[in-house]
């Protein structure tokens, strides 16, 4: 049999990490494959934070046959003691050869460390194979260490002609149950699930991840760990009955109001609330607001679902990175609720071009994935 | 070599008669091949109304290895003089043995006949072969003759959040040029382009066919032939100096207001005014003029590039036979023009579900081929 190519190596890699993709917050989703004489002695991937890494399954499954090996790993190993030893002593005492890694840790602070300690004990480093994959599959991880801000996918359900809910209000259901399994799994896998209380108000949606929608294997294991559900409250509007309230896991109730009283009403009914500055417009400052996530609730992806006027006031702070539209082959007319509110927008040169990466069927309907144009560049 | 077989030698008649799509009006696109001891020894297409059907350009190129042969043809063979004489009487003559017809003359007046004809002649026969894509290539001659009615593709060019233009009215060009050479060919394809008053008087589009925009070989002979302009115009507000009243072609304007001086200033700038009854909102019949355009301009197929109202207006009558809709990648937000006005729409459960039968990439917009569901069933 011929031996695998370095590239298959590291694509079995990048599948392996992704079996994380649900499960690894708040860490990043890494997989590890060891060879040896040609042939895959061991592989791993990281399951859940406090576990072992995905280098530690790998080696263990390897055994012996780690010594003299070639380690492919989607991710810097770590040169720290975190909850777990760190990676790099590992590989060293394990005796490998040469390490493949796809993309060195984002983490301006520790990134290079691990690898700087494998070359120190004469161990192979190349860095940089299918670098593109690895970082897609740790978007937000990334954007987090480097920013300091989760990666934003905002998703909407829309029917045609760009319509989001009836004048009324009434939106449910405007997508098809496979549109819904698709949504429970963007929730799944996002660190925080985000929203206007509008939207709270209007369909009093609990934003937990059920179990039994997401069609997959240990969807019960995933619907563990809920989402932090964050809710954009800048009046302390939310109702005390709110359904998301009584759900496993926590609601932050994002504020700018000091109403101690009601606070500590929200408080009683299950929310944490949290205060924040008020922006220009008296509103709750969505980029503290984003960063308060990165950096005290360790989120790495954000689902954004939501509204036109939050989801419009978050396009123009350039603050959605990616967008999931789940399209339902029906029409709602002129008088139905918008995808964006972008007021100010009169002109056509001031139209927010798109990318888009995506259209595909999702059971009677359609999904388009994109992404806003940072430049005219990007839109050729 | 295998004798091609019989689907095969129709599907070839089938590509014949496309090369007539955008040159046969009011005629039907019919291909014809001729195959004598497994070979094909003759191919014909109609190419423009008057000149020689697709029946007599086949026998022409087989000559003497007609005799005897099998005819696959892509509509029945006319039994009448009309232009032309009777194809039917063209095949007994030429001595065929066997004629196998995609699908019959859809004319209730004549379907049959042609079939008749050969059979009484003592010609073999055969009638359905691939009739499904023979009904897809005259869809409008079809519904013409069967429903006194035209076929009715609505164009527009939208947003991803379903917005046709700004509030302002200005709205060139959300798409790109390749979206606009698929416009072309669509308006190149159709018997009449039909507008509302409203979109002539903010874009003053000229609503023509340009040879140079349809990237097609034979672009300057299918140009020579430009559609009937049609614009819905209630009040005759159309101005005096709209650009398509000075195009090669006829401009109808479509009116219920029986104001003869006004009627007279626009028959001198160049249009031809048609008096209609007015419905129950006092505005032109629009069931009244698409009957007319079938019956006294001989309409097959109908583009309407329009606004919301118009667009709106013709969907809840249920006139609307497919949509073709050209998405660019951008946001227009949600003041900008919708694409459909449907006054009384506010319940979920009034929502006018589409059927999608194509999403495809046109440079960087995409297009979406729709149609409404005429019932729920339809829509699963």
């Amino acid at each position: 049999m011929t031996p695998p190519s370095p590239e298959a190596c590291m694509a079995r890699a990048l599948q392996l990490a992704r079996h994380g993709c649900y499960t690894t917050h708040p860490n990043p989703r890494v997989g590890c494959v060891v060879v040896n004489a040609g042939r895959i002695v061991g592989e791993g991937y990281h399951a859940y934070a406090g576990g072992p890494h995905a280098e530690v399954h790998a080696l263990r499954e390897a055994g012996d046959a780690a010594a003299g090996a070639t380690v492919y790993v989607t991710l810097e190993p770590c040169s720290h003691h975190g909850r777990t030893p760190p990676c790099a002593q590992a590989l060293i005492d394990a005796g490998v050869r040469r390490v493949v890694v796809a993309m060195v840790d984002p983490n301006p602070q520790v990134a290079g460390r691990g690898v700087a300690m494998l070359r120190e004990a004469g161990i192979e480093v190349d860095v940089g194979l299918l670098a593109t994959d690895a970082e897609a599959l740790n978007v937000g991880f990334v954007k987090r260490m480097r920013d300091g801000l989760p990666f934003v996918r905002l998703k909407m359900a829309m029917s045609l002609d760009g319509r989001t809910a009836m004048a009324s209000g009434e939106s449910q259901w405007i997508t098809g149950a496979s549109a819904r399994t698709e949504v429970q799994r963007l929730r799944a896998r996002a660190s925080a699930v985000m929203t206007g209380v509008d939207s709270v108000i209007f369909d009093n949606s609990r934003l937990t991840v059920r179990a039994d929608q997401l069609a997959l294997e240990d969807g019960e294991t995933i619907a563990r760990r809920q989402p932090l559900r964050v809710v954009v409250d800048s009046r302390l509007r939310l109702p005390l009955a709110a359904a998301c309230l009584r759900e496993p896991g926590r609601t932050l109730v994002a504020t700018c109001t000091p109403d101690e009283a009601r606070r500590e009403a929200l408080s009683r009914a299950g929310a944490e609330v949290l205060m924040l500055p008020a922006d220009e417009g008296g509103r709750v400052d969505l980029r503290a607001l984003l960063a308060y996530l990165a950096r005290d609730e360790q989120c790495n992806e954000v689902l954004l679902e939501t509204g036109a006027t939050l989801a419009g006031a978050m396009l123009d702070l350039e603050a959605i990175d990616e967008m999931h539209l789940f399209v339902a082959p029906t029409l709602l007319g002129g008088e139905a609720r918008p995808l964006f509110a972008l007021p100010g927008l009169e002109r056509m040169a001031q139209q927010r071009p798109l990318h888009i990466d995506d259209i595909r069927a999702v059971g009677q309907d359609w999904r388009i994935v994109a992404r806003p144009s940072r430049s005219a560049k990007d839109e050729a």
